[in-house]
């Protein structure tokens, strides 16, 4: 099943209110209400009822939301209720650390290949997968991995956007502090870390 | 000088004008048009006008806008015409990465301190910074340090930011993926990389 229509902001959005639901199961609550979910994800309760209603409002009045349903029904829109098999390029720094990370898991992304240029990291294991070279790209399509995270230098960005796309991946996060071009079949998320540390600056008091 | 009333959604747009304008100036670029400008950010180019409306619009017609004029514009705006003395709490494997991490001088953030609560990594150097006791964090207002960067386990989020605030930080970028309760006058952003990862699948086409 697919929705249609979703505005992106709403798609923004759906993981934090899932996050917030699933933090709440995990205290062992069974339902929220809107408002709640409101304090606990930091999004005014109007905006969590208008993004709902883009696909149903799944609240009743006076009970709130069954959590484990409404974390189930935001799973299947955003088409995270199968699991990924992710590759991530790029064992530096960061990438080791996102490899370490196992944060992606809660949301059905598993990194099961690493590839790297660097001779003295191929063959390496960290967090039991094994870093391949780079060339071995190519064998993406064949092992179903469809999903990719990208942690080079900007330099290498886009060509390693390219292989990916050859490779046949349909999904892409970029970690290089570039916009990379894709054709349209492919989606790019691009999080530059240091630009939304940018951002703070600006709501801090002079001084 | 501070300027008012600028939405969220044009702050969050800002660093990415910036940083697209930081690149053409690299490829020694004078001036650029809103287009080009939009086609190499990735945002339309009335959202860009509408963008820069909130504080005047820079741009000549027919000339474009001066790119080094308008960087430095953006970064008045966003107050990041100054080095601001940045502090890591928790130097685990993203801590690392961060600290490794060249691109946050770009935007006047210099990481000067990291604090740890492993005494095997009490006294280590990273990065020319050398890590401190977490105990030591009280140091921060003495040492004109009002920003930091939390990248500790999800249950020590909280207490790290209440320390932070005590400390005197008036602005947070927490990486712990869970939402943390600060005074008002303490800007937090939360930036939790597997729930920006888990936003692509849902643009990925089916199979």
């Amino acid at each position: 099943m697919r929705y249609h229509k979703i505005p992106d902001e709403t798609v923004r959005r759906l993981p934090i209110y899932l996050r917030g639901l699933m933090l709440s199961a995990d205290s062992g609550q069974e339902h929220l209400s809107s408002k709640a979910l409101a304090e606990y994800v930091g999004v005014p309760s109007w905006q969590i009822r208008k993004d709902f209603s883009y696909f149903g409002d799944f609240g009743t009045p006076g009970v709130g939301y069954h959590i484990e349903r409404l974390a189930r029904e935001i799973k299947k829109i955003l088409r995270l209720d199968v699991i990924r098999r992710t590759a991530l390029v790029g064992v530096g720094d960061l990438g080791s650390a996102l490899l370490a990370y196992p944060g992606f898991r809660t949301y059905g992304l598993d990194i099961v290949a690493a590839f790297d240029v660097d001779p003295r990291k191929v063959g390496k294991r960290i967090n039991d997968v094994k870093v391949e070279n780079l060339t071995r790209i190519d064998t993406l399509k064949e092992r179903e991995i469809s999903l990719a995270i990208v942690a080079v230098p900007r330099e290498a960005a886009q060509p390693t956007v390219d292989s990916l796309v050859a490779a046949g991946v349909k999904g892409v996060l970029n970690f290089a502090p570039c916009k990379v071009a894709a054709p349209k079949r492919v989606k790019v998320i691009t999080l530059d870390i240091a630009m939304e540390l940018a951002r703070l600056p600006y709501y801090m008091p002079a001084g």
